[in-house]
C-alpha cells in the first residue's frame, strides 16, 4: 500500500548555489468510493485511513445518516478485464456495503467527484491528460533565471487586493519569461484562481500559454498542473508544496514545476534545465 | 452584484483583552455552470470574474478545447417558478453558449459538482444543510477558555507526522472540551483530513461530536462548517481566515467560529459567548 509520503530528488537553488537533493513530498493517490458495488465519487487524497475517510464522506454527504448504517468496508482489488492489473489500484477503490435504511442507499451514482477528469488510478489519470494536452510543453524553448522566479511571489502578492484586506483567498499569476505580470486572479478556491487566470487567457486569444509561467499563492496539486499543461504552460511556480502526483505529472509532460519559492530559494522538482543563470 | 470581500462583526480577543470590532472576510458563493442551458457543474466561488471562470473551467475540463468554442455568456438572472426570487441568485449562474463542434457540446450533465450538498445559492445551500443537521447545536453548553484554545495548534501540529516531514499537508483535529487531543487526521485535501476525523468518530461511535471542537490547519470554508455541523459539534477553530458563507452558516446554527487563532489571540466570528475566561 503506498504510503503517506514518497522521497523525490530535487534541484536545490540557494541563491547562486544549486545541488541535488532529496525531499519527501506528500503522496497524493486518487480514492474510489462505491456504495454497494456502484461508483459514487473519485477524490484526490492521501492514501492512509481510506476507510474513516469513506464513512466520514458519506456520512456529511447524507448518503447514510448514521454510522452504523456503515455495515463493511473492504478494497476492491485488482478489477476484471483486459487491462493489465496496476498494483496501486488495488488501495484506491473501497467498496462499502451500506444498509437497506440508508437515506441513499439505493439511489444512483452521485455528482459528487472531485474531478471529472480524474481516472482510477495515478498511471490512469495521467494518460488521459497527456491525451488531452493540446501542446507539447517539453520542446517549450522557455527560460526562466533564478532572479525572475525569485521576484514572483512578491508581484504575485502586490496583485492581491483582496487577500491584503481578508488573508482569505488564493491566487494565480500568469508572468512572461521577464517575469512581467499578465494577469491576477483571486478566489476561495485554488482551482477557481487557475481557471479564472486560463478562462482570461482563452477569452483574450492567448491559449497556448506558450513561454509562460504560471504561478499559485499555495501548494501545487496534481488538477494545477493538470490545468497548466492544458492551457500549454511549460512552468508552474508555487509558494508552498506540491504532491507526489504533480511531481510525476511535471516530469512526465516535460514541465518545469518549482515548489518552495521564498525569495532566491526555491526546491525545482522537474524540468530544472529551464531554470538558469544559479 | 456581491463584492470579493464582506464586511463582518467579530470578537477580537488578544490574551486578557476582548474587544468588538469589524474585519473583512472574503466572499464565498456557489456558483452554478450551464452549457447551453443544461446544468454542468457547481462550484465555490468568490464571485467576480465569472465568466474567465466558467471559461477556464469549461476548458480544463475538456468540454471545449479552444477558446473560440465558447459563443457567448450570460447570467441567467432570477428563474421561473414559485420560489421568491433570490437577488443574490442572479449572479451565480452562469450559461455558457458553446458551438456545436466543441468536444462535448451535447452530453449529459458531468460529474463535476464540486459538492452535492451545494445548492443554487448560498440561502439555499444554508437551508438544505439546516435540514440535514442532526444536532442542534445552539443549545450546547461546550465553553472554551481562551487557554484550551490557544493551545490547540501547537497540538495539531505535534500531532502532523507527514506535514512535518513534506510540509504539504492539510490537518482536522478533534479536541474535548479540555483540548485533550482526541483524534488528528492529514490529508492533501482539507475536506479529505475532515472526513477523515467524522469517519473515525462515527466507526467508533463517537457522533454525534457534542461538546466537542474541530480544528483545521488552514482556512475555514463553508464546506467545513457543514461537515462539522453534520458531525454534531458545536465549534470549529481555524488558523486562518473563515469565508463569508462559513460565518453565515456559523451564525445561523449557533455554532462558535474561531478564526486566525494564533497563540492567545483570535478572532471570533460567531458563538463568541462559549468563549470564556478572558
Amino acid at each position: 500500500m503506498p504510503g503517506a509520503s514518497v522521497p523525490r530528488p530535487l534541484l536545490r537553488i540557494e541563491g547562486d548555489t544549486r545541488r541535488t537533493s532529496y525531499d519527501v513530498v506528500a503522496a497524493e493517490e486518487p480514492l474510489e468510493i462505491r456504495v454497494n458495488g456502484r461508483a459514487m465519487a473519485v477524490t484526490m487524497r492521501t492514501p492512509g485511513h481510506d476507510f474513516e475517510l469513506a464513512a466520514g464522506f458519506l456520512l456529511t454527504e447524507g448518503v447514510v445518516d448514521r454510522g452504523d448504517q456503515v455495515r463493511a468496508m473492504r478494497y476492491c482489488g485488482p478489477g476484471p478485464g483486459p487491462a493489465p492489473v496496476d498494483p496501486l489500484r488495488e488501495f484506491n477503490v473501497v467498496d462499502v456495503a451500506v444498509s437497506d435504511d440508508a437515506p441513499a442507499a439505493g439511489v444512483a451514482p452521485r455528482a459528487v467527484f472531485t474531478s471529472s477528469s480524474c481516472g482510477l488510478c495515478g498511471r490512469a489519470s495521467i494518460s488521459s491528460v497527456r491525451s488531452r494536452v493540446p501542446v507539447d510543453v517539453a520542446g517549450d524553448p522557455l527560460r526562466l533565471s533564478v532572479e525572475v522566479l525569485a521576484g514572483l511571489p512578491d508581484r504575485l502578492r502586490a496583485a492581491q487586493a483582496v487577500f491584503a484586506r481578508t488573508g482569505g483567498l488564493h491566487a494565480a499569476g500568469l508572468f512572461d519569461a521577464d517575469g512581467t505580470l499578465v494577469c491576477a486572479r483571486e478566489d476561495v478556491g485554488r482551482h477557481n484562481a487557475f481557471d479564472k487566470v486560463i478562462g482570461w487567457a482563452a477569452m483574450h486569444r492567448r491559449l497556448p500559454l506558450r513561454s509562460h509561467v504560471l504561478m499559485a499563492s499555495g501548494r501545487a496539486s496534481f488538477e494545477l498542473v493538470q490545468k497548466a499543461l492544458i492551457a500549454g504552460a511549460p512552468a508552474l511556480a508555487a509558494v508552498s508544496a506540491p504532491s507526489s502526483l504533480a511531481v510525476e505529472l511535471a516530469e512526465e509532460a516535460g514541465m518545469t514545476l518549482v515548489g518552495f519559492l521564498r525569495g532566491d530559494t526555491m526546491n525545482v522538482y522537474a524540468g530544472g534545465d529551464r531554470v538558469v543563470g544559479a
